[in-house]
């Protein structure tokens, strides 16, 4: 076993060999320097597995000690904030008990008149050594470089997040949708995302420029901050991660309604925060004031993040709908295995894809994870689809806590924190701030054009649940290269220390002190003492204007729905209804090759995957109330519905939604979903 | 998008601005030179990805063949066989087809008097960039440094396959040893494993020195190549690889000894020739000569040898026995994804700890896995075993197709190929000639102790399947620097190119053509009309010296079944006897410690379990005979057989044994394992 002392009393020895000139013999000096080499790549290699083998002893503790907390029902520590723990105590260990290595390695300088080339040939007497470019170091931190093998060696570099840990948490996300209730509330996810992020962006920005000035009077600041690095760190610090609230939603059976918004809204502002903070250091104004707006390249930032996201939507949803067809016309599931694993390697394309186009991978992998969840799975065989959940799922779940535990470590591994107490304080006060702007002003428009209003406890909860994860810290930590850089990033840890352990800790006490139900069966909402059901039943000006409101706010998802319905899911997967219907008569070539037998047969099965999707929502019923009932001129190829008893004279979207509305003549007047019929007196 | 030539003229650009001495501002000169490093890393990233989707491509391609073969019952070639010609189109493709760089990356040469740093820091105007060594580059090959990106990037670095893509394969070989029939030729498959990868590669080294003399003797030899080399050689070379045969084994059912001995050959001889490369590789003899015998050179490389051996078999059987121990004594069973997850890092984690030791992490994550399959598997829950071994299954199946697309690939990626037509011609006479003295002198000897023989029609298809695949190949690729190497590497690639291809496809006619049975169903073996049986009913002279000669050959396995089933099995599963029987009264606190509740409860799912293990041949049966016989007095703390019907008086291995060989008063005669106690006449 080679120790690291060893080694270094070698080489010192082969130093001081060729110092005073003692040759052994051509080839034996050769020999000896090759095993110098071989000696310390053997060492580094070695290294490396130790430092992996820390993370692994910290993924495994954190197991342990999760099904412990499970098993005792602990629930104010979330597995997150366990590993971020864990991460810490090694951290101190690896910080102030592994020895500092200087001497040796003390790196050599070559002077070169012109720009960094990407390789380097080295000539060490007669012999030839090639070296890559690893990086810039600022100058200040030059004797560091070799400081602490052990710390180096845990500190990996920033992209490893961006290209192996993050893409399977935001495919598993994407992937597990819950899309019925997902798409219930579409409209105020997207808005909460997008216009949300935005405005907590803008917010956060602003207050931490005016904490910024605030330090330079104090004389508190010691190099260059700019109102771009402010926007940046607003862009990096909006990125929400509430899965420790999640998970205790998850387990409590906590409100469905709740649960996707904070779901949605977090899954999605993550893509929108990663391709916000792409803009904001694409923001490159031409001339010295950089405080001057430059309207330039403000529309050009602007241009940035439009194409990138949606060149990273189109990336993933293009993959989705490959693999859907592939599945389709192949008859592998009778392979699970081959099945699993060609769906695992299209998924991992879609990144390479749009890392390759120069798009963002983990946005593009976030949109495959829908499509895949929303034609592909259908496609699977039973096998295949408890397979690729598994295999996601543990790969999620490694990952996830990977990170988390890499928080914990960075705190002292890290060797470029710059904590600043005015700075922290004002983060601390501005994201408390930037949360409340982005939710109840959004909360208030979005509830004028509502169904379900968002209550209060609904919109505190949602105003508590601003933790921040694994997206927040990966962005902050992809450049740390310059002082205000390295600043947001120490701050940005001690923001998810607190939001995870604290905030996080305190999720179960706050849902009792709110009042948020829990124990919810997702099949049962809504609950038949919503206000929905009332307005259905009645007549009069209100429910009319109720009518119209609802109308309207659902136009666009009845527009998609149909769409989805009756073209896409039909040329993806094997549900109906057939495209020889469907389609135009002059396209019935395509139709029919696009049509596989299974249709026919899979009405059945069709029904029990659709309802997952079928909205049970007033508003939405009311509207296909619309749809079913004037059939017989809008919707195109729609048969008529003559009876309630010959289903085949119906269009298969009306079978679809009666069969999921549970029609018969039983079930008329229960639910608030049921009254399509009834409503032909209103219409 | 960025192109490629856009960013090189960029960089011209900036080139020819330096050059000139236009600067346009102080900051603005360092943005853009900050700009043309980002473009670049910016370009090597994507160029990362690029060559990563390739693979992703020809993996994708490979499944849907292989689907397809399966659905056309293709068997003349096998999946690894297509992924590798899949590799070699896309190499053609990328060699002839993508466009070579040179110019804008012509290294720098800077002179260092002293021996090479891992580290280095380049000054350029000011600015200070850090680069890494890569490793040694041979002068001849210095313009070729940077001569196709493309091909450079899909080049990766040996160690990816020992660190990344060996692993899995090489566990999930473990995992799955079909153990009945693995242990029942235990003894064989040590002898194939061992002894004859030893003859193998002395007699492929020897064979191929004197063909190297030849080259040497006909100018054919243009640099030095040592007997060291030529011994190297036959190690790589004989680690066989047969996937092709095996698969078609399993898919027609072929005799289960024949598979087995395959199997396990195959499995353990790549452990072997990895730690005999690597002491052949430690072989440093002292002096100028490097063809004398050195002894102590010699007999270092042996310590060596069983050092790495034995030392990397403890780190995996440790591993096995405390991810045993964890599942025993913790209910993680509750949680499937808890359980898989800890799993998988535990067998990671046997990889790392060996490669941190010192030792070759790819055998013992062999060993790891045997033992986890031995022991761990029993303790997991239901769902976790499937969990885990489709895991590991989709894993496997991913790094088998990659590395045989990579070999298909590296025939026109690898830039150093020297292939010499004697030489290679040589090495398929010399592999050929040390197949046949590998398996035929040794299957005599063996012969001479086994039950059932290995007849001659098994020995020729043994001598046919010495496929070459994955393990030749990595290491073959590890260390191609010099001139030996890299001839070696080439003619490896065409070894295996021909071995997978041609032997691989002619499987199935040389079955017939042997008369191999197939459609065997393993629980039935073995079958009624073997020998076995007769001698076992038949009394006399030769009834008795095959017991005498049984019981020596199985004595080295008694004791170790014996021991395991009393005692490792109980401390590290649920399994019986309980250790308060079996262990002295001594340890009676550390029996119940280690003794679970489950062990009661589990005596009936143990007899399934155990019945995987528990043999069926006739030789062993009748060693237990004669232990459950003589249990009165040989047995320790075994209670006597009383009757039949008494289970409880009986002790657990006895149990155990009856309820496998299906005792019951009325089975007693139709298989030759069932003869026990009739035996009570002979005795």
């Amino acid at each position: 076993m080679q120790l690291p002392v060893r080694s270094r009393l070698l080489l010192l020895l082969l130093l001081l060999l060729r110092a005073s000139g003692l040759r052994a013999g051509e080839r034996s000096s050769s020999a000896m320097e090759e095993i110098a080499t071989e000696k310390e790549a053997e060492e580094s290699h070695r290294q490396d597995s130790v430092s992996l083998l820390t993370f692994i002893l910290l993924l495994t503790l954190t197991i342990l000690t999760i099904w412990l907390f499970k098993h005792r029902r602990v629930r104010f520590l979330h597995e997150t904030g366990l590993a971020m723990i864990y991460g810490l105590i090694v951290g101190v260990i690896l910080r102030y008990g592994s020895p500092s290595s200087s001497g040796h390695d003390k790196p050599f300088s070559c002077s070169q008149e012109d720009r960094p080339f990407t390789t380097l040939l080295v000539n060490v007497s007669g012999k030839f050594f090639e070296y890559t470019l690893k990086g810039e170091i600022s100058p200040g931190k030059i004797h560091n470089v070799e400081q602490n093998d052990m710390l180096r060696k845990v500190t990996f570099d920033p992209e490893v997040f961006f290209n192996i840990l993050l893409p399977p948490i935001i495919f598993h996300a994407g992937y597990s949708l819950k899309k019925r209730h997902f798409f219930r509330n579409l409209g105020s996810i997207l808005a909460y995302a997008f216009l949300g992020t935005a405005v907590s962006c803008f917010i956060i920005g602003n207050l931490m420029y005016g904490v910024v000035k605030l330090m330079k009077l104090v004389g508190q600041l010691s190099d260059k901050f700019y109102y771009t690095d402010c926007l940046l760190f607003g862009a990096v610090i909006s990125a929400t991660d509430p899965v420790t609230v999640l998970a205790i939603f998850n387990e409590l059976h906590a409100d469905v309604d709740l649960y996707a918004l904070l779901f949605g809204e977090s899954v999605l502002n993550d893509a929108v925060a990663i391709v916000l903070s792409s803009s904001i250091v694409a923001y490159q104004p031409t001339g010295e004031n950089t405080h001057a707006f430059d309207a330039t390249a403000f529309f050009k930032s602007v241009g940035v993040f439009l194409g990138i996201f949606s060149g990273s939507f189109m990336m993933g949803a293009v993959t989705g709908v490959v693999t859907a067809l592939v599945t389709k016309f192949t008859k592998l599931h009778c392979f699970p295995l081959l099945e699993t694993a060609l769906f695992f390697l299209m998924s991992w394309s879609t990144f390479l894809l749009a890392e390759a186009c120069g798009f963002t991978g983990v946005v593009a992998v976030l949109f495959c994870g829908i499509a895949q969840a929303h034609y592909t799975y259908n496609n699977l065989s039973v096998e295949s689809r408890s397979r690729s959940k598994q295999l996601f799922e543990v790969l999620h779940f490694l990952a996830e806590n990977f990170i988390f535990s890499y928080m914990g470590l960075a705190l002292f591994t890290f060797q470029k924190h710059i904590f600043s107490p005015i700075f922290i304080i004002g983060a601390f006060i501005a994201i408390f701030l930037g949360r409340a702007a982005h939710i109840y002003p959004l909360s208030f428009f979005l509830n004028l054009g509502r169904r379900h209003k968002i209550n209060w406890n609904f919109q505190h909860m949602m105003m508590f649940s601003g933790l921040r994860g694994a997206m927040a810290f990966a962005l902050a930590i992809r450049d740390t290269a310059t002082y205000s850089h390295q600043m947001m990033f120490s701050t940005t840890l001690l923001i998810v220390f607190f939001t995870v352990w604290i905030i996080g800790g305190g999720t179960t006490p706050m849902l009792s002190w709110l009042n948020i139900r829990v124990g919810v069966d997702p099949d049962q909402d809504p609950p038949p003492s919503n206000d929905s059901f009332q307005v259905l039943q009645g007549d009069g000006p209100d429910s009319e204007r109720g009518n119209r409101t609802k109308q309207e706010s659902a136009w666009l998802f009845r527009l998609w729905y149909s769409f989805d319905h009756n073209y896409l899911k039909p040329i993806l997967t094997h549900s109906g209804p057939p495209l020889t219907t469907t389609l135009p008569s002059c396209c019935g070539l395509l139709a029919r090759c696009l049509t596989t037998p299974q249709v026919y047969d899979n009405q059945e099965q069709l029904r029990e995957e659709d309802s997952d999707f079928i909205l049970n929502d007033g508003d939405l019923t009311l509207t296909y109330g619309d749809t079913t009932i004037t059939a017989n001129g809008s919707s195109g190829s729609c048969t008529a519905p003559t009876s309630l008893d010959g289903r085949k004279t119906k269009s298969s979207s009306e079978e679809a939604l009666e069969h999921d509305l549970g029609m018969g003549d039983n079930e008329v007047t229960s639910r608030g979903t049921r009254l399509v019929f009834p409503l032909e007196d209103n219409a």
